[in-house]
């Protein structure tokens, strides 16, 4: 598939009738119109995504993709890049905070490697390597066109598994020491922003670190400055491999009608580039939470949307996007079950 | 039991050792330090109150109080005061918001009719009948102080229940036509407020019948003002048994030490008094949600809590409490299942 492919994707028609559907059933049923809030909201956006009055959200697809950054070299991380590849042997074997999630709301849970500086094989980590983690983007690009068009397959073949099993809902999840740089450095670039301006302390850099973040990154923009044409140049620039993944994912959850829940940072600005390529593909997406990073909030702002949660966390991994999957089965089940107004002699 | 015994109340201690070893354990999680961020200070507070290193959510315990309010004849509801009957039959068939959350958190549900103006006989109605409602507190005391004492009493007794059942939480909502105007006249005069400041629309009463409620709340507290001269004289005059029952279910849980969730305004009123008569009452409660009533935001603020979910409900009954459990469940789950950094092998 070429670069302009992804970029002329389809997007799945929204079942506006099913939409309109849900929302007469809601006017019906025994509370004050309205106040179940966005509980309400979410289950008519729900309805027009699965295209039925009464949508689901019982099967949950959680993909962590997961992937090695150069620009962790540059001493951008609160952990050391080693990290990467030892929370990917947790998420395997089932003790990190988004396998806890997974199993609670008996969720499809999986993880793919697309590239750690030291190689994983284990049978329980999907192997897509396409590098030895992506290049120190201070000094060269962060991958090749060749690359950041497996990792956009990589995400996409998540999304057709997720389809095969019939998936109410799709998550994906991240992992990579250093993203956070990565994901700051897109949306300086996407949004010619200082990096001051969009640096924070991911998983827990202090003052002078989140400094340092926004000099790499004011640098790396200069360097490249030429090359950061499009959103998918953006990406293959500064990008990682699993941001790219998830980029992938997205459009091809939209393309292929599969509801999405939206993570945090790192996730926001995967989200951030599919709906840059393609507008329509926000149609298709729940914002899971706001994250604690501050620049969350502005792009949640610029995208005007509202997440569900704001619990304060900053963890990644799809861990905010699956805490808020207990919320979307709340409106759920109330929509299918509760009584209307008539079924319960109630006054309306 | 007199009133002063009421307003004397011991409230079990906090196992702050719990607390801490909690504490220390989420500092071992495979995480970075903090970033599950309210949910880990909502398990840290569990544990204390549970006096349990890894506390528990599984065992709730809601119960939805209901009365009448003479105040309904103000006009001051969007909806005919037979509607508190219709609705508790409504929840002893099941088809309520709180029965629908309430079927699905797997809890145990119970429904407590204090005094409807027409009498219910139904075997899943719990009836501690004390008046048909309560009086128009723009005429007179909202109810007797023997009233008021039965009623507290009542509250008691829902959690004496849940402690038999072993409960790690307790959840008091609420039904009762009009009672969103005894809970901002029971606020305004509790912070000297006028009812301009205090009045919304509850249910859904537009801006001319927010305007009337507040005036009908100012002309009562003007009637009563020789008599508001405590939490619980406030209560008895401008209160309703509901609301009461609630105050009383507040304070015996603390006694008793179980972990209570608030729910919207009503609740938050209720937890106010409670907490007003006993500032160590708040030591035992979580807050469920941010209603979307206008004067619960300052009242949060006023507590200085954060509720867990901000998702524009205003639907009382207990339902953003029930709907933050799930939330609860989640930080729980994470305590207790998620590796170490030794586990994992992870570098810290």
């Amino acid at each position: 598939m070429s670069m302009a492919e992804w970029e002329n994707r389809e997007v799945f028609d929204i079942d506006v009738a099913a939409s309109e559907r849900a929302l007469l059933r809601q006017s019906q049923l025994t509370k004050p119109p309205g106040s179940l809030g966005e509980l309400e909201d979410a289950v008519v956006r729900l309805a027009g995504m699965q295209g039925l009055d009464c949508p689901a959200c019982d099967k949950v697809h959680i993909t962590v993709f997961a992937a090695d950054h150069g620009i962790a070299k540059q001493n951008v991380s609160a952990f050391p890049q080693e990290v990467t590849r030892q929370m990917i042997l947790n998420f395997a074997s089932g003790g990190a905070a988004i396998t806890v999630l997974a199993k609670h709301l008996n969720a499809h849970f999986e993880v793919v490697n697309l590239g750690t500086v030291t190689a994983i094989e284990h049978p329980s980590v999907i192997n897509a390597f396409i590098g030895p983690g992506s290049v120190d983007f201070s000094i060269d690009e962060a991958m090749s066109a060749q690359q950041l068009e497996q990792a956009l397959k990589v995400g996409c073949e998540a999304v057709e598994r997720a389809k095969i099993k019939g998936a109410d809902l799709f998550i994906a999840g991240e992992m990579g020491i250093a993203n956070t740089t990565s994901a700051s450095a897109i949306m300086a670039a996407l949004l010619q922003l200082p990096g001051e301006k969009v640096a924070g302390p991911g998983t827990g850099v202090a003052n002078e670190g989140v400094k340092h973040k926004a000099r790499v990154i004011d640098q790396a923009i200069n360097l490249h400055s030429n090359s950061l044409t499009s959103p998918l140049a953006v990406l293959r620039c500064l990008g990682g491999f699993e941001i790219a993944a998830m980029v992938g994912s997205y459009l091809c959850a939209a393309e292929k009608g599969i509801a999405i829940v939206v993570d945090g940072y790192i996730s926001t600005v995967a989200a951030y580039l599919a709906i840059q390529i393609n507008q329509d593909v926000i149609n298709w997406m729940f914002f899971g939470h706001h994250s604690s990073e501050p620049f969350h909030r502005y792009m949640i702002e610029q995208l005007n949307v509202k997440p569900l949660l704001d619990l304060g966390m900053r963890l990644g991994e799809g861990s905010g996007a699956a805490a808020s999957v207990s919320v979307l089965r709340l409106a759920c089940e109330l929509h299918r079950n509760m009584a209307t107004f008539s079924d319960a002699g109630v006054s309306q």
